[in-house]
């Protein structure tokens, strides 16, 4: 049995895409508990595995994160991070505000012994559909080389643990694929991995090979990663625009277009991130799972099954082994 | 009359996409008189406003650019190079080795007096088809604020100058629009440029805002432009293969696409970025304008149509002027 806490008052339409999402995780696995953490007179689900605990106090997007959780003791976020903390929950899941959620990873769940900077990890969609595993996307943005090479310590675990992936190649994202490239962080990165026999360090990378399957994990730092995850979000709504604008203005091209429909949304939604689940924060001393903010009732429970594979594969005992070494 | 040197060995298809460029715009332009360095052997053009220099070596794209540029000095690009330090010519253009000719402005045409470091801009396609100027996309990736303030100053002249924009708007490229986002060289920048009375200062752009047409010019170091660039080139090619693994797989779907194909051809058009002219080497006391290696006549042509405006509106001249302030 999995035990997980679920944060009901985060995200753009919590309560209900929350709601919505723990009952399909509940019905889908039999050997899953949750616990729901929010006001109580907004959940309306009745379920033998589904405990509801209130709260007064809600985090919102406006709050200062560190203030926020030190705060706000009767938050439904705070509350679903003290939960790992004492054992309660196997790992957590919110789709509140990330900057306090990490915080809450931080300074409530605390990190793994020996991890300097936890990261956040995504998974990117590519050409073959078989994705690859992005971090840091956002959780340390004045990273060192020797916080990417933990970073890549803690891919490698995951792509193997979450992803089935017995040997991942790890690469790391620089601006040439060449060994003398790049700044000094990452020139400095590239000496420490490429010593390494922890993971099976497979170069540089360049931004533009992201989604053509040449590595399993890419490792960069949390001011990169989050730009450039950002750039992708961006493209994919520059390019709807101008394809509006420039293509759908006559009726031949709208018949064509809608000829095509079922299978661009089918593209659209392979390129989108957020069927991938959530963000995971790693390097923490217990998992957990950020669902994106605009997360749809699907969106949720992917990351709630995300946070299930993470606890039923204990990723976070063998980041602790691997990181002692 | 404005005079250019060109480097006619310089690129994957040179010198024969070189010499169409060269032909194409002097019979466009009837006051530019262009110097070819180059083999003489291989040029075939015959034109009474085009002079042949022979030269007996060539950088390629495996020379060590400081090395190559010390060594070679017989090479296309150097020689180039040296003709607009001793005023032969009022600017010059290579599709050749990036690195060398970053190396060639840096050592032999010269930093303008007060430019730290020189920055590589470009010009990239935005949702309303005006662009936007990005810069620096690869010159210098371990950037100081004082470099990117530098960047503002010189974004700002070249968008007034080159996009005859009056009062351009300037942002930095960060990971959230707040003041206090951003890793520390972001967050000392933003301070500097928010005080700053030389350049209309915006604020902060997410990487997801950079064809939103939200600024003129975005200012961001050299490693990250360099990621963006480069994201941007792989995004549209990963994207072309899922298009046609996915939907150009059934013959009532490529039925469709013939249908839109002249259309589609005119966005992919616009979101190309070598339609809009070469990248421009800023902050040296002469103009140096590298064409994309995998130049076409086209894209060739309008490096050098780039570069006659940079020299007819005396770029160089207001740069010495304004970082001198």
């Amino acid at each position: 049995m999995v035990k997980l806490a679920v944060d009901m008052m985060g995200g753009d339409d919590a309560p209900n895409i929350v709601l919505e999402g723990v009952e399909k995780a509940v019905n889908e696995f039999e050997d899953l508990e949750i616990i729901l953490f929010g006001d109580e007179k907004q959940c309306h689900i009745q379920h033998p595995r589904v405990e509801v605990r209130h709260t007064t106090e809600e985090i919102t997007m406006e709050d200062e994160p560190v203030r926020a959780i030190k705060r706000k003791k009767d938050s439904s976020m705070v509350r679903m991070a003290e939960a790992v903390k004492n054992g309660e929950a196997d790992a957590c899941v919110s789709a509140g505000n990330t900057g306090a959620l990490m915080s809450s990873g931080l300074f409530i769940v605390g990190r793994l012994p020996g991890v300097a900077r936890p990261a956040l990890v995504v998974t990117l969609p590519t050409v073959s559909g078989k994705g690859v595993v992005l971090l840091d996307v956002g959780a340390n943005a004045d990273a060192k080389a020797e916080h990417l090479y933990q970073n890549a310590v803690l891919g490698h675990i995951y792509a193997q643990k979450l992803r089935g992936i017995e040997t991942p190649k790890v690469a790391l994202l620089n601006i040439g694929t060449e060994a003398k490239k790049g700044n000094s962080l990452t020139k400095e990165a590239f000496n420490l991995m490429s010593k390494t026999e922890q993971f099976h360090f497979v170069g540089n990378i360049e931004a533009k090979s992201i989604m053509e399957d040449e590595a399993d994990v890419i490792v960069t730092d949390g001011y990169t990663g989050n730009m450039i995850l950002k750039n992708l979000e961006g493209i994919a709504k520059s390019f709807g625009k101008i394809i509006k604008n420039d293509l759908l203005h006559n009726m031949k091209n709208k018949l064509a277009a809608l000829i095509m429909k079922k299978d661009i949304k089918h593209i659209a939604k392979q390129l989108d991130y957020t069927e991938y689940g959530g963000s995971v924060l790693l390097g923490l001393d217990g998992i957990v799972v950020k669902a994106h903010g605009s997360s749809n009732a699907k969106a949720f429970y992917s990351a709630i099954r995300q946070a299930k594979i993470a606890a039923d594969t204990r990723i976070v005992e063998n980041m602790r082994e691997k990181v002692a070494e």
